[in-house]
């Protein structure tokens, strides 16, 4: 017997796509619904025959026993007063932002007789929407679980599984330590990957036909959809702004030794950077 | 009949050691000569049994008639005035170094019996050395060659012919053009990539076991080898300086309009950054 009766997906783009057939595939539900706010979308994930595709996003979680908010951050809270009115008393509603202080915030738009549990599933792409999602899209994933230390344990230990069962490795942590890391890590390297494309163009050197794969890699990430990554940005601004601010120093620190033409200075923090760059590369 | 009756690389490491690969596979020469300063290279190099290996830089280059100067930036002055002595009159020689604009001042310790063309494959990898040599490193690769105008007009097309002889695709342009185009595609964002892994390294919230592909693509090439990229960034230090202040500058720029909340500009910049990156994609 599959672990879920009906699981809908409001939001269904790169990320909710790829809940919907890992979860098809895995046999997590009975059955499947899903929302998505563009026609086009909704033409797509009806062609794909793993869902029920719904119009109207309350009509997508009646009746559902988990519920997963794939929408953009900046429009959880939206997303969570709309579904409210229509949600199953006893339904499991967990999400996939990128940002989990303002979601649980936002969380609290929802009715007592349901509990939330917020994931953040380390996937993605710089392409966005339905027609890129895969069903191995999580696969040895991590996938952050943040509870708030309120609700019943077992509901933590439903969605867990539920994440799991997609293909992720799980880790849970509080919704701050969440933030602070995923600014780290991924917020403020789209950032500064954004950043550094805009000087590259600056350059009178600019000449995208002799660009290597340096360049290419190195700023990858900045093709990703400008208003999904506005909404991620805000959301966790005090700490992106904070990490910005390390970049900026750690970039005038190497620029003003190059200046000064300190070659020691310039080798000891390219030799940090690389011994650094390598541990990410260490098996954990 | 080869081109050239013998190759001689100086400085026989992942470049060096790939145009002897690859010149030999493709039959550039009779016989192929190098030299490398380490003792273990040098082993390595006898192994491939493709070129007579020599312990002295200038044993390896006596009677060839096109010699490949291969050292990091920052030996090249000092390469050349050892073989100097020992190059035949007649003979050309070329280089694979990143910077052009001081190598072609290096060159004057050459002979007036020789002819010096520069050039600068832009093929490698953040793995130096002999040992991750490969013959197609070249396969359609841009490479610059990068007359000073003094030259025989024939002793540029024959070294151009040898670099699309490796596989390039060669474009020729001056040393200076070259140093403009290299500091905005490459050395800047070298340099932007070490400070990015940097400073986030300074974060609270960097957690090496929770690094994506972002921060991995955004920041691979910082794991490049200090002190070949430390003769480079001095090279051509008054480019790279300008180009980090551009860094600095949109880095900052980004980071007060989140700090202001000010949602307008942060999406203007993202999508800026994206239509660039989107630019690289392009077929050329």
């Amino acid at each position: 017997m599959p672990p879920f009766q009906r699981i809908a997906v409001v939001g269904a783009g790169l990320i909710g796509g790829s809940v919907l057939l890992a979860g098809a595939r895995r046999g997590l539900a009975a059955g499947f619904t899903c929302w998505s706010r563009s026609d086009d979308a909704r033409r797509f994930l009806a062609g794909l025959q793993v869902a029920t595709v719904h119009a109207q996003a309350e009509d997508c979680v009646r009746g559902a026993d988990l519920v997963v908010v794939a929408t953009p951050v900046d429009r959880m809270e939206e997303t969570f007063a709309t579904i409210a009115p229509a949600l199953a008393p006893g339904a499991l509603v967990t999400d996939a932002g990128s940002v989990k202080g303002a979601i649980l915030q936002a969380a609290r738009r929802l009715p007592s007789t349901v509990t939330f549990v917020g994931a953040h599933p380390m996937a993605g792409s710089e392409k966005a929407g339905a027609a890129h999602a895969t069903a191995d899209l999580f696969a040895e994933r991590p996938c952050f679980i943040t509870p708030s230390g309120t609700e019943p344990r077992a509901a933590v230990e439903r969605v867990t599984a539920f994440w799991r069962g997609l293909g992720c490795r799980t880790t849970e942590c509080p919704a701050d330590r969440h933030d602070e890391i995923v600014a780290a890590i991924s917020h403020v390297p789209h950032a500064a990957a954004s950043a550094l494309m805009l000087a590259v163009l600056d350059q009178p050197g600019f000449s995208p036909a002799a660009a290597g794969t340096g360049l290419r890699d190195t700023t990858r990430i900045a093709a990703g959809e400008e208003n999904l990554w506005l909404g991620i940005l805000l959301a966790n601004a005090p700490r992106v702004v904070g990490g910005l601010r390390s970049v900026e120093a750690r970039v005038a620190e190497l620029r003003v030794a190059l200046e000064r033409g300190d070659a020691a200075t310039v080798n000891r923090l390219l030799a940090a950077a690389r011994v650094g760059r390598q541990s990410l590369d260490r098996p954990a």
